[in-house]
């Protein structure tokens, strides 16, 4: 089996997105995956806060490092989000994503956002379904 | 009562988020929004498919447009999507908003994602809550 | 092709839980359905409305109707609902249920359920899966 | 403060739907609940397994309980689903609701359903939102 931290790195040389936004790739086990952001300036909505989207764009990064952490491919189906608290401009977030549940093709990911002061920002749940091939074909 | 489109024009002029992925505020109504985005090169990820965050990105600023359309101030309290078709690099996205239904200080927004041949790329719920304040003071 | 209706009625007949809980199948065309339940008194829950649950159930009934309506066979991978007014003992509930989109054997459905008074109860969307087999089989 | 069992059993003697459905009231403690339901023969859908919308009812009721733990009252917002495996006629379902987060007014609980063989059924999301109003009061 390759293991998770190997897969993840494979996985981050190609993640042009997640780099582009400054976000820095953690920790990798199997069925788990911690990223972390700094939310920049030109990161803030009209509210003068972090845009939610790109609140949803960390918890979905993680939840892809946690969903393909088996080697099997796998994609976002869909996601939810709970937005509990703003983050400010400066904040240094951090998404941690678990497995719920694996069930055949299907996957139920939990990820938990929260600041440098540990408060909640957003609670993420994502599905995923597996489709064909590997991240690393082992001889 | 301020028209919605010039209540959008003030919003936008803050909204660096929007601006920044490169959105363009195409039409704004009360209780309807619509907003495009082409994907660019560094909005790819692993799967070499635009980021499914900043497809929600773009979903959510729609969402924000048209909860904020009535002038009261409005929050994103929760949204989830429905990822159906993968959006390639170059497409032109287009996400347009629609009022389901407000109920007391709660609202609830559609969002369909589209490519530039029409496919459905995403469909997006939205729950707003509405907060103290107006975009524009009416004397 | 089977008209939607006469589908309707088919799968009616084996749908036991929607009968013991006293729904009326209205209306079921291609893609939409209708149905109706009145909240019986042994429907409340501690805070002296109809359980949730039992509102969730009609619309997933409505969901149901609808995403077999083209005889294919599918079932509900999920669904969300917002609880937007309390639906009181007597009332009488309409659920409406509407494709969004198909796409492959993934389908999204919207249902609303409203009162006798029109007001909108609750906002329900469905995600449905096609499996193997017709309702009906065609000669 | 008043033990959440305690809370639990004046909650229950009112929940006329939770027993007309047969569950039982298996524990509860703050920010935790567990609630079981066998599936009888009227609770049958025309693919002939457990209709959706009950195993979500049996969700929503450990989820009413566990927000409800606090003595303050709560009512379900919101909530969602993911069907992951039938239930059979005959099953016994357990629900196990847990605390994830409570921020303000709004709460956010996971349930996971479970059969007697252990496999995971469903997992349901609720959003709790608190109003005016103790179950019990205190002198």
């Amino acid at each position: 089996m390759i293991p998770a931290a190997q897969l993840a790195e494979t996985i981050w040389r190609e993640d042009t997105a997640s780099r582009w936004l400054g976000m820095k790739l953690e920790e990798v086990r199997a069925g788990y995956a911690r990223l972390s952001m700094r939310v920049q300036s030109h990161m803030g909505n009209a509210q003068n806060v972090c845009h939610g989207g790109l609140i949803f764009t960390l918890a979905d990064s993680a939840f892809g490092y946690a969903c393909n952490s088996h080697n099997q491919r796998a994609l976002a189906a869909s996601g939810a989000i709970d937005f509990l608290a703003p983050a400010q401009v400066g904040d240094e977030l951090t998404a941690v994503a678990s497995e719920v549940e694996r069930a055949g093709r299907r996957g139920v990911y939990d990820v938990r956002v929260t600041n440098q002061a540990g408060t909640t920002v957003a609670l993420f749940r994502g599905q995923s379904a597996t489709v064909k091939g590997k991240w690393i074909e082992q001889p």
